[in-house]
């Protein structure tokens, strides 16, 4: 947890410029010494109250007896550890009881808490979701209800939106809300993969429910945002009876698995009380302006996994001696920590550049949140990052995985058995590129929605930001300008890819988005390109002044990873794209 | 099953003309309709014995009491109804009670059971590697005590190399074998990761061990192989006394499970006996001999599985409703399957081009055995054989699990849940870039072994090969003629790549095979492109006579997706190899 520590400072202070937040109003009573009690605070409970059960999470997952659902006893005592620390509230206003901490530092603490567990790291996770959408949309009645009660880890939260015969479509859900003479309303329906949706470690669950009031309009548009207590409460706040939320079985997966995965029924007895959430029909709408957090937190979920990952598979190999270079002949010479094999550096700086890159990526969408929240300029950030979220959400989930998969073949057969942690990275990792939307789902927001979206105006914003970026980086000497200088034709590439497409789309709107997945990768290659730079520029200067060069010599070295073996794909992808390669296309169902 | 069946005769008949072999002195009992009969035998097998315990193997892993070893009873009941449809035997002479079976139906029929059980397969599956060792290297009396009763089922079968200490590194092993004075040996030390190493599903376990004899010399050259039998036997072939071979534990992997995975200790109380097989010191070099079979068998389990999970996957994709096409706005419309969707339909295509390719390559691989055995020219086989062979185990073994990674895609959250089978895939098929040599042993093998052997003749053996393939394909019209064309310049590209390569191995072997992985994918690609033409080929001719012209139309569209979504790659691959990128090899340990 050290390593990812000096990590998260790195990229807080020296490459996002953490440290200016806090002479904005909201942050005023920060200071640097303040976010590192909190980054303190964070790691303290990774390592001692949630790293200890990480594997036992797994090996004794949740399960439901008939009656109740059980969970390993840590996971309650994790639970309360997290939100007496304050950190379910941190970013919230004092009037709730936070802190108004800046989002980029409570994402770095989440970073350390998922690269420890993150099975029980989605229990606040979800929670602080809910909380922000009450906070946000919720009546005043609503707020205080529910809000303290979240805050302080009295209730905890999920989101209840996919349906078994629904999926990524929420379209076409079918819970239905029935208006009530008092206004509250009565839920019916089954929502499925509900995360965290029965146990037993707090007092009262908030579900967020998705459905459509009776009467309301086909598709998107007749979607309704409702609050659902599993206990509802008097009127004092105190717990007065159950609500009609049954548990219809758990789901079993194969990571993740501290995470209670449900299947849950409202409404089965007719007697589901729920609360709308604002106006009837914005549901989604609501869920949307929140989706930007969730996806960051996904795509930072990923990239802690990822960096466990590196950290400890670089550990092993520093150990573990094995074999000797192919120029001695000697077998009697002693055998070399597998490190000094350059196919195993090779597999440590892939998985060094997806870690830290994605980690910068994810760090840098938080810090646009802030920006959102308490700049003057607050709107281009949220156009920003409106443009980054796909790749946010989906690079670190692909790359994390993929450096998962290496962590594993560095360790060779350790890596396939359960007393090594690897495997368990890997199976908890796989779930990222599916939740939240999937990779397919978030090509499609990159591709169809967010290029073109304004007459093209978030995407002009995105380009400009990097073009600024290599301007201030070409000034310099050194690395830094040299990758400046690189980075430009890909940027010029991917202009023209991405005019080409917009054309394509006016005409053939199927064709056009076909391979979306691939455009999607290949503007996260050019993102990712970018922060590389970002991050260079920072390790130079650190390079000038720290005594410890090693660290911003790794740096370097990644960055040009990430340039040499990452962004020249970038020109094949560009060929297909512009060729409109329609094979996927045109495949036929029964050509299969 | 069905559809795996359909593939492999296309394969075997119609791709790499299996019928031709029937023709030849060993294999002359054989036809058509015998062959097809062993395939129908196999896949009723697979279909019987094997798929229904898949899943249960899994759950229900071998453990261990303290006493004995535990594995579900239907293992017992797969082993014995393998072994007596006659697959353990059916490629032996048939003086050991073998069918001499071609090679390549043996593996066909082993896709199969592959494909509905990996884990039990692997019994059978090391006990033909045994009895082919001890077939080609052992004494006429070992052969005579050890062969019948292990083709027959009684004995299974381990390989016994690795040690906890050296992994990939087989020269540093420290396993000690003793002279005695009857001839036998008696051996001392500990090996690790061995799969089968103990259960009481049949009579007798026969561990191959690789130990050094004392005052052997250092290095690989001291490596002598033994059979060290799990019972002694007596005089007359009845089981004897308990040899002092003793399980010191289990581990327990992310996958593979229902193979038992074994720590053992060889002569614990100084009672071990062995038996040396062929000459001292020569141990690795027969374990070499029969490495090219153990690792298409690798390679075509991996394949198995990908084409398990691209039919399942496929079968969910056609049921499965969800969403609308972009150009339909109306969500009053039905949901379509999602295989309408072009982004599923791309996800299917790339594994039906890792699954078919794979499958193609291994089978291909198997024909060789059987030329090498019974073809006039079968050292020509032989030198192709040996240049394929890293690319027959590592190729599958990555793709493969690719492809499975987008099976569990296409399903969704479904696919990360374990009551749907294709998480299991993907978990089972990690072990595959690990197994029988990792990626980087097999990437060592290409560059530094491979390429130069023979002052290069294995190369240009494996060139000229394709070469003629491009020029029969080059002669007709239709997509073959037009890929051939395409396969040109990269066969060029291979060449000119591979020149360089020798080359720089001559000034810094360390440096030049700094980027052996990188290497291996890129041949990969190349072959597997070769291969693609070859089922094109095949594809035509099918499409020219057959009624169902659906999947041949599938091969062609298939083929193409390599061309346009894989092979491009080999350009950037070409530009770092002949740059010798050094980022890896100048990276140090502590810059990490």
């Amino acid at each position: 947890m050290k390593k990812l520590r000096r990590e998260l400072e790195f990229l807080l202070y020296e490459c996002l410029g953490a440290e200016e937040l806090f002479s904005r109003e909201r942050y005023l009573e920060h200071s640097r010494e303040t976010a590192d009690d909190v980054l303190d605070m964070a790691q303290r409970i990774a390592e001692n109250l949630l790293a200890p059960h990480n594997v036992k999470g797994d090996r004794e997952e949740p399960h439901f007896d008939g009656e109740r659902v059980h969970l390993i006893p840590e996971t309650k005592v994790a639970w309360e550890g997290v939100a007496r620390a304050g950190f379910i509230a941190a970013t919230f206003d004092h009037t709730w009881g936070g802190i108004q901490l800046p989002e980029v530092f409570m994402r770095a603490s989440m970073a350390m808490f998922s690269a420890a567990n993150i099975a029980t790291t989605a229990y606040p996770f979800l929670t602080i979701g809910v909380a922000n959408l009450i906070e946000h949309f919720a009546s005043d009645n609503d707020k205080k209800r529910f809000l303290p009660a979240l805050l302080s880890g009295r209730f905890s939260g999920t989101m209840a939106l996919t349906e078994a015969a629904q999926g990524s479509s929420l379209a076409d859900i079918t819970t239905i809300a029935k208006l009530q003479p008092d206004g509250s309303y009565q839920l019916k329906g089954q929502k499925i993969y509900i995360s965290g949706g029965d146990h037993e470690f707090c007092e009262n669950i908030i579900h967020m429910v998705l459905a459509k009031i009776e009467g309301s309009p086909a598709g998107v548009k007749g979607i309704s945002l409702f609050i659902c207590p599993k206990f509802l409460l008097n009127e004092d706040g105190s717990l007065g009876q159950r609500n009609d939320v049954q548990l219809a079985g758990l789901l079993h997966k194969m990571g993740y698995r501290n995470t209670v995965n449900t299947v849950l029924s409202f409404g089965e007895q007719d007697n589901c009380v729920a609360y709308l959430v604002g106006e009837p029909h914005k549901g989604l709408h609501y869920m949307f302006q929140m989706m930007n957090e969730a996806r960051i937190g996904v795509g930072l979920g990923a990239a802690a996994l990822a960096y466990a990952g590196f950290d400890y598979s670089l550990y092993y190999a520093k150990e573990r001696l094995q074999g000797r270079f192919a120029s001695n002949k000697d077998p009697l010479s002693p055998q070399v920590p597998i490190i000094e094999h350059a196919d195993v550096k090779r597999m440590l700086l892939a998985q060094k550049s997806y870690a830290e890159g994605s980690l910068a990526l994810c760090l840098y969408a938080s810090r646009l949140v802030d920006d959102e929240r308490t700049d003057q300029e607050g709107a281009i950030a949220t156009e920003l990052l409106d443009f980054l979220t796909p790749m946010v959400k989906s690079w670190p989930s692909r790359y994390g995985l993929k450096a998962n998969e290496l962590a594993i073949q560095v360790l060779g057969g350790a890596g396939y058995i359960i007393e090594y942690p690897v495997e368990q990275y890997y199976r908890d990792n796989r779930i990222n590129p599916i939740h939240e939307g999937t990779e397919g789902i978030q090509a499609l927001d990159l591709l169809g929605r967010k290029l073109p979206y304004k007459q093209g105006k978030l995407y002009q914003g995105f380009l400009a930001r990097i073009k600024t970026d290599i301007q201030k980086a070409g000034q310099g000497r050194g690395l830094s300008s040299v990758l400046a200088e690189r980075l430009i034709p890909y940027l010029e590439l991917h202009q023209q890819v991405s005019d080409f497409l917009l054309k394509a789309m006016a005409q053939n709107i199927d064709l056009a988005l076909a391979n979306a997945s691939e455009y999607l990768d290949f503007s996260g290659r050019l993102t990712l390109g970018w922060l590389w730079l970002l991050q260079v520029r920072a390790a130079e200067l650190g390079l000038e002044t720290a005594s410890d060069k090693t660290y911003y010599q790794g740096k370097l070295q990644t960055a040009q990873y990430h340039f040499d073996w990452e962004m020249p794909q970038m020109k094949e992808q560009a060929e297909r794209l512009m060729g409109l390669n329609s094979l996927a296309y045109d495949m036929k169902a029964d050509w299969f």
